[in-house]
């Protein structure tokens, strides 16, 4: 893990504890602009961004998910819009393109020296119900998740959840391990 | 963008020409260390990864696929496994579960000083067929997309596609870029 480009990757950690300091305007828009350096299926970017800083509505977003306290300064919540008239792709690949975009935050975050953590909201239509009261969603974008980011209140060390069990050279069931080993 | 972290984010663009040069295991590995590192939907984890390095499977693939030549000498197949007690929460989540891996890949590839392109697989079941057989994943696994990955063999200047009219604050519709100006 010596690449430093690497150790963002594994440097990320969800992390759930935040500080009271807020986030600045700058820090804010670069987590942005790393969301929107996402590749997405025919380049058709089907992303909106909603940035919850205000004290009520991050409590009613706390109050809306089932993911515990979580009392960043700010949210983030990730959605994909259904309108254009490339709508039979977007419907197909929103939520891989949304999801590159989020994870592209989450490690944003982690560059900029904060934490984040990913709280998924579609498909359990419940929890997109209430986001989209929460922060006045039309019916043709879709929440995809909220993530909350801020200052760390916790540390977590660098990790990579790795195993060769997960996979496979050439054909599906074929052991990697074996593969490397044969490796000269 | 002066953050090392961050340029990592911009840099990262889909190639789709490369040279001859293979890549070599620690190269592989680093990039599915990467793609483990990602968060998952309760750390489920519900991802197989098949990669893909002999000449013929990867004609196959690229046949498979209306994607253009892209002749690179390794490919990853991201693919999402069924099999799980945790099956409903699988089938929801699997498939941003999977992006987050499938991003990090890419940008693991980019650290590495490699080129890579996201090749969208499901839900298109026909792509899906046509993967399956070349490497004989099984029905309970689904292939989310193929990873293209090699020494690029064309160059991009470092983007963000970002853009104000994608980002609200507190409320969807509530212009961003009023909220950022009147920050004091």
């Amino acid at each position: 893990m010596e690449n430093n480009g690497l150790n963002l990757i594994f440097d990320r950690r969800s992390i759930r504890k935040f500080t009271d300091q807020k986030l600045t305007q700058a820090q804010i828009k670069q987590l942005l602009e790393a969301a929107m350096a996402a590749p997405t299926a025919m380049n058709i970017k089907p992303w909106k961004f909603v940035v919850v800083q205000d004290p009520q509505k991050l409590a009613e977003l706390r109050a809306a998910l089932p993911f515990g306290k979580m009392e960043a300064p700010c949210a983030i919540i990730v959605c994909g819009d259904m309108n254009s008239y490339k709508r039979p792709l977007i419907e197909r690949f929103w939520t891989q393109d949304c999801s590159a975009a989020t994870q592209n935050i989450l490690l944003a975050a982690t560059a900029l020296g904060l934490g984040s953590v990913w709280c998924g909201v579609h498909p359990i239509d419940r929890l997109v119900k209430k986001v989209r009261i929460v922060a006045q969603i039309p019916e043709n974008v879709i929440p995809l998740n909220v993530i909350f980011v801020g200052h760390p209140g916790e540390q977590k060390e660098a990790r990579t959840q790795y195993t060769e069990k997960n996979v496979f050279a050439e054909t599906y069931g074929t052991p990697w391990e074996d593969f490397e080993n044969n490796e000269t």
